[in-house]
């Protein structure tokens, strides 16, 4: 998505690490006039009208959910990370590893409000190494439902999550995969 | 509003320590079509040709000010828990109590998205003590911007954080205020 692209080339930041900082518009500025083109350009990848709910993960990637729930007419879910250990009957859960805090999260959500009808669409803001979106699937598989397919505004091509999915046969869709970081340019996949 | 009152009191549950679980609609799945027209009502009591940012708190109150910030053309802002004791320079923090949790966290807004020019409308979607929206005050001030607002999806009022806010003369709407609940049943203030 050219737009996305250009405002990731004028206001990201690469930082130390190959982190990049996109604060400004997509996580924690948002900028939900660009957030409701990005769901027209999903809506042109995805066939909304199979898809019964749209699940992610807190935090950043909620406002990205929100506005396309919003504008598709489709319930949205997301997932919580667990405050305990004590995870109560009626959850369903999984335990995904946070490469920058070096530790492992329990994420969640309660059974009842994910069927076995449901046709799912996973979203999130990032996707580097793929974990949360590993964690998604898994619950998505738990509860039984479909997985219709993976709806991402930036990746990080080069960590490799987003084609370990298209490997297996997801149907994942980023909307800047971003292949490189060279002294600090960005190169997009074409 | 009577929509949201009559959710609540149809497929809210009442658990032991006047817990109000609303995760069917408001915070776990969540149901942005309703969301749109609470977005309508605040905008009857707000003037929100007045407000230049919407600042919510990481994570279940970025649905509701994501979907307002959708339908206002405003710009959304959402406070981070920090993860650490390292707060960088640029950033503007303040420490709030959690009682769920019996701990003090520590908010985050970078300092140069939120600035002395903007008027900004606080959102969340729950106010029980006040402590979060203590914390989203303070930031405002901090940033030396002006506060046109506070508005909350669901008010605990017997726990009395919104009448503070009320007293020192802050316009702060809340779409439904709680005022007691016996034998787990829901009174509504008039």
């Amino acid at each position: 998505m050219d737009e996305l692209k250009a405002r990731i080339l004028t206001e990201g930041k690469v930082l130390p690490g190959n982190i990049i900082k996109v604060g400004s518009f997509l996580n924690h500025r948002i900028d939900t006039a660009l957030m409701g083109r990005m769901a027209d350009e999903f809506a042109r990848h995805f066939d909304i009208s199979k898809i019964t709910k749209i699940l992610t993960i807190e935090a950043s990637g909620i406002a990205l959910a929100a506005v396309c729930s919003y504008k598709w007419g489709i319930p949205l879910l997301f997932a919580k990370k667990a405050k305990s250990d004590n995870i109560e009957n009626g959850i369903i859960c999984c335990e995904i590893y946070s490469y920058t805090y070096k530790k492992s999260v329990k994420v969640m959500v309660e059974a009842e409000l994910l069927q076995s009808t449901d046709n799912v669409l996973i979203m999130d803001d990032f996707l580097a190494n793929g974990e949360a979106i590993r964690g998604l699937t898994n619950i998505v598989k738990q509860a039984g439902a479909g997985l219709e397919g993976i709806g991402i505004a930036v990746e990080k091509g080069f960590q490799g999550g987003g084609d370990k999915f298209r490997k297996a046969g997801v149907d994942i869709y980023s909307l800047a995969v971003i292949d490189s970081i060279e002294d600090g340019k960005i190169n997009f996949r074409d």
